[in-house]
């Protein structure tokens, strides 16, 4: 199993109507095949500029790359995360 | 819940003994009061330069305090965190 965990932050306001369309496209990705227990998470550590926070999991590497080439994913960063998110990170954790 | 995730990584080798002595040392905090869902875990997305990420969970702010200013924390955070750890980050995420 590996966590994918991405803190992020979106160049909208916070309560905007374009910050709701975000995550509203953001959750979709929960659609995808292979994810498993995606969340989208509030960040709330005053030692980080994160506001938001994607984790979901994969059972393997496969499952992973799966995702990350599907078409509703690439779109995704595309026409989304390139546009709306003004700064994230990566982390993938397994055992 | 407050999920409490720091992806680290440490001034020791890969493999050596101050490593494993650091993780040894590290899984303990498991043992505080109040700190639930432990999880000492290896970060392994080449996007990112952490090698290892403690993720633990809290049922509430008070508990996420309590654990803060234990003793066995701070003791941890001053004789081996501030001395074992190149770089890490914090997140805490919420619903």
């Amino acid at each position: 199993m590996i966590r994918h965990i991405v803190p992020f932050r979106l160049t909208h306001a916070h309560g905007s109507a374009a910050e709701a369309d975000f995550l509203v496209a953001n959750r979709r990705l929960a659609d995808i095949p292979g994810v498993e227990n995606f969340e989208l998470l509030r960040q709330v550590s005053p030692k980080s500029n994160f506001d938001f926070c994607v984790s979901m999991a994969f059972a393997d590497q496969a499952a992973y790359e799966a995702y990350n080439t599907h078409p509703a994913h690439v779109d995704f960063v595309q026409t989304r995360w390139l546009v709306d998110v003004a700064d994230f990170m990566e982390i993938d954790l397994t055992e």
